[in-house]
C-alpha cells in the first residue's frame, strides 16, 4: 500500500480541484492507493460529499491553519504548526507518508523539504525541474528552473545526475540523453560555468552525455535532460509558458501547442532530498493534482531517492 | 550624401540576396544614398547586370577575397587583407564609408569591429541585441544576445544605455521602457548579477527603468529594452527563432508569429563602438538586406554614435 499525502489547501481552487484530481486519480487506480487528505477537515468534507471519494482509499488529516501564497516561508512555516503544509511534512518526516505533494507556498514547500526531510547525502543542492513538450509527443526535462539562481559547475553535473534518473524512471526514457543547455555548441563554447560544467559532465558515468544544446534545442528532442543554472532555466520556462497564452490569445488550435499548457502538468518534484516531494502550480487544476499523484506514486514504486542515493554514494 | 558599404560576399546567399536587397533599397530611397559594394567586382558585375540597380548610386570596390564562415576571425583578418570584411573596415575606418554591412563571418566582424573602429570611449564591452515581436506589432529590443556570455553589473547597465539610445533613435520609441530580465518581479530577486545590477539601472539617468521583468514578458510590450547577460539571451534568441520553424512545420498561418521570422530583420548593429556597424544573419535575404541597409542609414542620419558618446562622456 502506498500513501501519498496531498495539502488540500494549497493552490487557487482549493480544495475543490484537489478534491477532483484525487477523485479522478482513484477512478483510474485499485485498492493499492491510499489518500491522506491534509487540510481543514470540515472544508474538505464539504467538497467531498459533493464528489465522492472511495471510502476505503483516503484518510482526512485535520490541519485548520494555512499558509497563504504572500507569507514569508520560514516564519510561517515556524509560527504556523497547524498548517497543512507543516502537518504534512510532519507526517512524512515520521514515515506515516510515503510522498506529500502541495500546489501551496512554493518557498514553504521548499524550506519544509530542505529542513524536516533533508536532502540526500552527497547533493549539494536539490533541484526542481520543468517538462518541455517536444514535437514528437513526449517530454524534456529542464533543469534547473529557479531553485538555484546561481550555480557552480558541480551542481550542474548534479542536476544532470538527478534529472537522468528522473528522466529514466518516471518519464520511462531508456539511457536519457543529457544536454548542457549553452550558447554553441562545439566543446569549449559557453559562460565560464558552462565552459568549466562540461568536461564534469563529459567524465559523469551516471548519465549519457550528448553534449551541448542551444536555446533552439529545447524544444525538440535532441536531448532528454537539459542541463542549466536556474536563472537561465526559469527565463526559458516563462517564455515558454508564454507561448501558450499567445497561441490562445490568437485562437490557434494545435494539439501540441496544447501542450505548451503547463498547468495540466501540475509540477515535478524537488530532486535531491530524501523522500518525494511534488510542489505543484499554483493555478493547478484537477488534472494537475491527478498527474501529481500518479508521479508521487510512481517514484515511491520506482525508489528513485533510494536510486538517488545510491549514484550519490 | 550618406556612403553606406555592404560587404557582398558575406552571407550563404552572397551575391544575389545582397545586390536584390540593394535594389530594393534604392527603389524607395532617392539620391542621398550612395552603396558602396565590396567584394569580387566581376562577380558582383555579373548579377548587377540581372538586377540593375541606378548608376548614380553605387560604386564597386573590388576584394577578391572572402572570409569563410568556419575560418578563424583573427587570423582570416590578418591574413586575408583583401577580403571584403578587412577592405569594409580599412574603407570605415579611413572614413570612406559612414557605415558598414555584412553578413559574413559574425567573429571577424566583431574583430574588425573592435579593432580597426574600436569602442566609444567609456564602454567597457560593446554588445549585440536582437530584436523581439511583441503582439501589438512593435519590436523590442533584448541585449545581449551572446557577445558577452559573462557580464559583470556595470556591463548591463551599460547595455540599458546602449540599447535604449537605438530604441529610441533608430526604433523610435519614445523614453523606451527598460528591463531587466530576472526570474521574479521584485526588487532583490535574482541571481547574483541581476540582483547588483538592479541599483545600477535604478540608477542610470539615461534610462527608463521600469524593474525586473520575467520570461513570460519578453514577447509582451512590458519593456521595450530587456536587458540580460549574452548567455541567458542567446539561449532565449534561439528559442524564439525555434518558435518560428515549430509553428511553419505544423502549418500555422498566423500574422504575429510569422514575425518570428528573424531572417528578415538582418542583424541589428554592434553597440558601443565608434562607427555603424551592422552584422546580418548568414541566412539574410534580400529584405534583410535591405532592413540593414535602412538601419544604417538610420544610425548614421540619427548620428547615433555621437549619441552613445555624449551618454558616456
Amino acid at each position: 500500500m502506498i500513501t501519498i499525502g496531498l495539502d488540500m489547501m494549497g493552490g487557487d481552487y482549493a480544495p475543490l480541484e484537489a478534491v477532483k484530481g484525487a477523485a479522478a486519480f482513484l477512478a483510474d487506480n485499485a485498492a493499492e492507493t491510499m489518500l491522506v487528505l491534509i487540510g481543514d477537515e470540515e472544508k474538505i468534507t464539504t467538497v467531498v460529499k459533493n464528489n465522492p471519494l472511495p471510502r476505503a482509499q483516503y484518510t482526512i488529516v485535520h490541519a485548520p491553519q494555512i499558509i497563504e501564497m504572500h507569507e514569508h516561508p520560514t516564519k510561517a512555516l515556524k509560527e504556523k504548526q497547524a498548517s497543512s503544509i507543516a502537518v504534512g511534512f510532519q507526517l512524512l518526516a515520521t514515515g506515516k507518508i510515503d510522498a506529500f505533494i502541495s500546489a501551496g507556498n512554493t518557498g514553504a514547500m521548499m524550506v519544509g523539504a530542505l529542513f524536516s526531510i533533508k536532502t540526500i547525502e552527497g547533493v549539494l543542492r536539490p533541484t526542481i525541474g520543468a517538462y518541455m513538450p517536444r514535437e514528437n509527443g513526449s517530454l524534456g526535462l529542464l533543469v534547473d528552473v529557479g531553485l538555484n539562481a546561481d550555480c557552480k559547475p558541480e551542481n550542474l553535473n548534479q542536476f544532470a545526475t538527478l534529472g537522468s534518473l528522473f528522466a529514466e524512471h518516471i518519464l520511462k526514457i531508456k539511457k536519457p540523453k543529457t544536454g548542457l543547455v549553452n550558447l554553441g555548441e562545439e566543446e569549449g563554447k559557453g559562460n565560464l560555468l558552462a565552459q568549466a560544467a562540461y568536461p564534469l559532465l563529459k567524465e559523469n558515468t551516471h548519465i549519457n552525455f550528448v553534449g551541448n544544446i542551444e536555446g533552439r534545442d529545447i524544444l525538440i528532442d535532441k536531448a532528454d535532460v537539459m542541463v542549466c543554472d536556474g536563472f537561465t532555466g526559469n527565463v526559458v520556462l516563462k517564455l515558454a509558458e508564454s507561448i501558450y497564452d499567445i497561441v490562445k490569445r490568437r485562437n490557434i488550435e494545435d494539439e501540441h501547442f496544447d501542450r505548451f499548457n503547463f498547468e495540466t502538468y501540475g509540477g515535478v518534484p524537488v530532486l535531491g532530498v530524501a523522500k518525494p516531494v511534488i510542489i505543484g502550480h499554483g493555478i493547478s487544476g484537477s488534472t494537475a493534482f491527478k498527474n501529481m499523484i500518479n508521479i508521487a506514486c510512481r517514484m515511491v514504486t520506482t525508489d528513485l531517492s533510494g536510486k538517488i542515493k545510491a549514484s550519490f554514494e
